[in-house]
């Protein structure tokens, strides 16, 4: 018997609009779809693709709990890539929902590592939250031979010093809680007036403002940018 | 009168299914567009588009010679912005046309720059050639703390070493001519084992391959990944 193909869909930064037509269409055909959400709480990549999913599809809901340290996350991955598995053997195409991009920070690598040497797996890419945030600031994010790097707001203030001496734009990935200490990192550096902060891209809701402007409080699913260079479009 | 809007359409990187709904829908419905393309060439962004231009729509080519130097292709802008800005006085909306992201290494920026002062502006995000190459290769981009570094191939080889020391990824894109040269240098840094190519990037004719087997003459819009750090996914 053929078994089935495991996709891994991004789902785009939050409109559903911004969802790629290939990845619509493979999850309106779908009859299994898996995704992660935090325990308790709805799946935001669900709810972009909500109105694509069939009713009668099955879903496989993985309830990630907010809590610190690895294996709690983990365990509720190899119980998913297991369900899924049963899926995929059976001769059952498999389709997991990720918001952004399946392998920029996504959490589909924690299927994909569990099930890639046993079954087909097809990655459809997405729109990153990051070029959304750039979007939302009508500012070319890099241009002709600029240097980008990403940084997860996660890492220490030495790192991040380190990492934005030698670029020519930064995105700040995972703000969250960090934002406070954030802003005084860029302040103490003299970037604070080129960096622009983002939340909810391309939502209804969406936040975008001058870092100097945004709140003390920031979603875990936030942005900054640094433009350290000139404004590269002349 | 009200005057139109200037849309920044990311086309994605190849496969007309990849682009977003949202870009697919406002270019079906545009009266006037404007893109790009090598001077007595094909425009790659409206290849990926064709099925979803209307036949009846006004095109404006901005047809950029390929030779040395900004003038020539800063000279073609300045027409290219100035046909769309009739339009746009006229009270028509323009969309403009960018393989990739608009904002991320786009040719948008240079109407972009021309034309956001006096006109409404929106850019529609797309999907990069850099997260269809990372999907090409079955393998997560960066997880978790990692960092990333995007890199122009067109950057000197003590510049491509400095930034390429500390980060857990890297991407050099714009490849081209520069293959055989980066080829070199990662062997050099002892990464060439960690390195993998992709050129056409989820087209039909997508070639992805460790950086080893890569042939030694590569398009323009190839790409280099390079896996610094453990396999980061377990």
């Amino acid at each position: 018997m053929t078994t089935g193909t495991l996709y891994g869909i991004g789902t785009g930064p939050g409109d559903p609009e911004l969802v790629t037509r290939k990845a619509w269409r493979i999850t309106s055909e779908a009859g299994v779809i898996a995704y992660p959400a935090p325990e308790g709480g709805e799946s935001f990549a669900r709810s972009i693709m909500a109105e694509a999913i069939r009713p009668d599809a099955e879903e496989i809901i993985m309830a990630v709990p907010m809590v610190a340290g690895r294996a709690p996350a983990q365990a509720i991955y190899d119980n998913g890539a297991e369900q899924i598995a049963e899926h995929l053997t059976a001769g059952r195409d498999v389709v997991v929902l990720c918001e952004g991009d399946p392998l920029f920070y996504g959490s589909f690598m924690y299927i994909l590592a569990r099930l890639r040497d046993d079954f087909t797996t097809r990655i459809i890419p997405g729109v990153t939250s990051m070029t959304a945030a750039a979007a939302s600031h009508n500012h070319a994010l890099v241009a002709r031979n600029d240097i980008l790097t990403v940084l997860p707001g996660t890492l220490d203030d030495t790192v991040l010093e380190q990492r934005l001496a030698g670029c020519d734009a930064a995105v700040i990935m995972k703000i969250g809680r960090h934002l406070p200490r954030l802003k005084a990192l860029l302040r103490r550096l003299g970037l604070a007036g080129r960096a622009f902060y983002t939340s909810h891209a391309s939502l209804a809701h969406e936040q975008a403002v001058p870092l100097v402007d945004a709140p003390d409080e920031a979603p875990y699913f936030s942005i900054i940018i640094i433009y350290k260079g000139d404004d590269p479009w002349i």
